[in-house]
């Protein structure tokens, strides 16, 4: 297929129908009327807008969004102003005859499916930039500069590189994926001005990367001592002092540019598309052969918003990554997975289950004084000491080798850097060797095996092959 | 026991009796005469003169050594000059009574056992310092310096010294120890004294150690950058360019450091008697529990000198060392035995047998345009690739992970760092798992019994405990 016909089917593929257009403007319109009528009767509201991808043109398809901006005065306090958006929220989505649900991302806001359109109420404070009292003040500025910017035609290259991030794996900000938010594509799109140049771009791509859009600096020296260790650094055009990129992850984002180099080198249709596999059991087994894991499973005991919950699981897995390290094993690669409620699994893979039983320990310089303090230690409570060149060995027993038996130890001693908020979670997590319960647990459960198998292939979903 | 009664009595051990010391004066005496007869003979010969511990009168009970050297005008060449002494040597020692033995050390010499006294002939040069021709030719001038600067009274601090070294273990400038000569034991003592001196000297030393009696050198800096990477320099006063223990290992430097600190805090007996274990095979069992090693049986196939065939073990211990750490293996400790004329053996301690199925293999970070050819070569053939942080990672599949096999593997291309001279008998050695294989040798030699008791055991003599 050549590249022209490959774009024409992807953009086929992410931009909405007409249907879908239409039943996105009835629903926001009525939203953004509900909104306004109940929003009348608070104190301190100023207006309503719609916000988002919605009001950039920029969505995708299966993906209708309507983000309904609800302005406060910055005179209302931020407690007062959370109860008037979860009480408006709630009224305007059961006006709308649908279901609300209470979200948090930085603050509350309420969600609700209608007739196949997410709507979103979500309150900020009217101020001027860069005055910002919460998060979500700059979103209007946001959709303003992108609106401004985005001429005709580029909607639909935002689109594609959507289309090509959500087939590959990269998108979205949430902690879960830590990949590209939609303001950013945007922000890309404004930037190298077409779907392909921005692939182009990131093909080439070496970290850091710094793009700043309206030159708020003078150099990309400057830029790189202000973000830190930050892989990409986009100037948000509206407040300079933030990194709109800050939410990609070093992984995503070397994710994106391989993918762009393999778009280039070989363009395909697939690398816009989700196709999930069908786990099939008998290929975990052929997979998972000669191969030693570790499995950890939490049953969660409170509702927390995912953002939270992912957040907490990856930096217990982190935790628990660097304790398996420390106790002699070597950790292939970890995974965490989990159902947002009750479930959490994470997943280790380990070059073996367990250590040797003896371990090397080296003492100390034969010509310092404490060398005769480690001969007394160790002398007849370990194997040797010996001394080779200039220092002293011995071989010290361990009572314990198993990778698991370990680990729980370490856990029990409180020696585990694990996230605060799941400390109760893993005091009754179970576990255990192998992917046996995993599998078991995943019979019911289509997420769970998918998840397994993903751990077992180890590869990017852009690098699947048939 | 106080220090004192236990330096009476480690003096009666080390002190030749006055019967022990009579049979050498007669030997030698007979010695010297015949070799004078017989080397009156010959072309070239210029005197003959008794050397070594005998002639500075520093020799320890149960090693009385007669070193007759037969000295040699510079004209005669060399092969000529070898050819004589081999030729007198034999004479000497057969009309002494004894059997004579072809020995190699820079050169030849001859040796005999007659009346528990070993009688050597040794050819050298009649040179002035420094016009050496053969290794040899410094022996006199280090009789005489050694004669000329030991005080009354320090021949016997001289065998405290190579007593304790010699219950040590870190006695004998063989490589089969590379430890500390006869020679430069009486250079410590001249240097610092008395036995004590020398032991609360060592104590104290820290690598590189500089001695230089004579004051060859303005500095220590000078001597260091001269003699680079050598951890004890003792300045020969005969020849500013040799380092008379340039054959002094790191580790029998080590060890003689902690022996001395060992002494200095607990003084005992014990650190000069040689006390043999005897070697049970239940102890075996206990302590190679648990424990993974990996043995190499040679057939020796050629008569060498010992020297020749312990550096050549040495280098190929090393050298496979070094081959089973580039294959994966940890380890731990090593040694080599040899009877030093049919059969050799090498063990190795390793952290297991086996390596994992699985290696974590490492590409190349995504930003670089060789990350592709990486997916390219490794899609399908490994596990993943997967992208973490920065870089590109699969999992390759081992096709042979035990360690016997992987090393024949290695040795048969040629991989391993061997011992040229040994070549013929590593195409030939028996390589395997665990030491019931050698047990089962030993079965009939106590000397190999011994060796896998002290590779198990992993102490210095001097750290045996009852």
């Amino acid at each position: 297929m050549r590249l022209e016909e490959i774009l024409e089917r992807a953009l086929r593929l992410v931009k909405p129908s007409e249907d879908e257009e239409a039943r996105l403007k009835i629903v926001a319109d009525k939203a953004i009327q509900l909104a306004e009528d109940e929003g009348s009767k608070l104190k301190g509201m100023i207006r309503v807008s719609l916000e988002g991808s919605a009001a950039k043109n920029t969505w995708i398809r299966g993906r209708a969004e309507a983000d309904i901006f609800i302005h406060f005065d910055p005179s209302i306090p931020r407690d007062e102003m959370e109860k008037m958006i979860i009480d408006l929220g709630f009224k305007v989505i059961e006006r709308l005859g649908g279901e609300p649900r209470l979200m948090y991302a930085d603050h509350p806001y309420v969600e609700g499916l209608i007739n196949g359109v997410t709507v979103d109420l979500v309150a900020c404070y009217e101020v001027e930039p860069p005055n910002w009292i919460s998060a979500t003040d700059r979103t209007p500025y946001h959709t303003k500069y992108v609106l401004e910017k985005l001429e005709p035609g580029q909607e639909d290259e935002v689109r594609l590189l959507k289309g090509f991030m959500l087939g590959c794996g990269v998108y979205g900000a949430e902690i879960k994926v830590k990949g590209f938010s939609g303001y950013l594509t945007e922000l890309l799109v404004i930037n190298y001005g077409d779907f392909m140049n921005v692939i182009e771009s990131a093909s080439r791509w070496k970290p850091p990367i710094v793009i700043d859009p309206e030159k708020h600096y003078r150099s990309i020296k400057e830029v790189v001592e202000m973000f830190h260790d930050q892989p990409l650094i986009m100037i948000d055009p509206v407040d300079r002092g933030r990194n709109a990129a800050a939410a990609v992850s070093r992984t995503r984002l070397s994710e994106f540019i391989i993918a762009s180099k393999l778009f280039l080198r070989n363009p395909s249709i697939k690398l816009f598309m989700i196709s999930e596999r069908r786990p099939k059991i008998r290929v975990f087994r052929r997979l998972s052969k000669d191969r030693d894991f570790l499995h950890i499973i939490l049953r969660l005991m409170r509702e927390k918003p995912p953002d939270v919950i992912w957040g907490e699981l990856k930096r217990s897995e982190e935790g628990v990554k660097r304790a398996l390290r420390r106790l002699g094993f070597e950790v292939y690669q970890s995974s965490s997975w989990t159902d947002e409620s009750k479930l959490a699994i994470m997943l280790f893979e380990l070059n073996s289950l367990n250590l040797p039983r003896y371990m090397l320990h080296q003492g100390p310089p034969a010509h310092l004084e404490n060398s005769i303090d480690f001969i007394e230690k160790w002398l007849g409570e370990a194997i040797g000491p010996w001394i080779y060149e200039d220092r002293l060995y011995v071989l010290r027993r361990r009572d314990e080798v198993r990778a698991v038996r370990l680990l729980r130890d370490e856990l029990s001693r409180g020696r585990v850097s694990i996230a605060k908020g799941l400390s109760k979670e893993f005091s009754k997590a179970v576990i255990g060797g192998g992917i046996e319960r995993l599998i078991k647990l995943g019979r019911k459960r289509g997420d769970i095996l998918r998840f397994i198998e993903d751990f077992l292939d180890a590869r990017p979903r852009f690098l699947w092959m048939e």
